[in-house]
């Protein structure tokens, strides 16, 4: 299974529906980096809404795709983040503190224009 | 596996990147009627880039979910028609004869907004 990443404009958006394996959530940490790459995009919408739950090895994957699209000059913004998925990311000591969050979606996507200016 | 249905705003986005099993293909009609029923979404785009080849039976539930989104009041459009693809639609008379089309992602909520006049 792949988890599809949507190009929308400058941004890309993703939408976590279902419980990642491990081998998923590196399938997707690749895909996103490869895609970012491929697409110059400056901004990414991770929305975890449907996520109650998150292990720790995805958490760790989670907090690494963050870094990591940062490092490539994507700023991710993650949404819809409850209260368990905090609590395991905290837990593990994946703060993000400079990560924008936001509620939903769309509030993700007026999130990444103010902190990008565009 | 299940294909994530992003909200945004009132519509919905859907892109298909890996090809559909029958299972999926049935639980993505579902997820798909649920969502606009839940939401009141009053469009959908279905991105079909990835797609380079589909078969009969997805093609026949591609063209059933169009028409069952229509009835329930959410227009759709799709986008990414790749050459094979749209043979094998017509072939099997799947015409969509309404159903606007556009190159991307973008274009297609241009498209959406558009013919909503919203």
């Amino acid at each position: 299974m792949r988890i599809p990443i949507l190009k929308l404009n400058n941004y890309l958006l993703i939408s976590i529906q279902t419980e990642m394996d491990d081998k998923t959530a590196i399938q997707f940490q690749e895909d996103l980096l490869n895609k970012i790459h491929r697409t110059g995009a400056s901004g990414v919408v991770i929305d975890l809404t449907s996520i109650d739950i998150i292990d720790s090895f995805i958490a760790k994957v989670l907090g690494e795709v963050v870094a990591m699209s940062d490092l490539m000059g994507a700023k991710v913004v993650l949404t819809g983040i409850q209260p368990a998925v905090a609590m395991t990311l905290i837990d593990l000591g994946i703060h993000m503190q400079d990560v924008p969050t936001a509620l939903d979606l769309e509030q993700g996507l007026m999130k990444l224009h103010q902190e990008l200016g565009e």
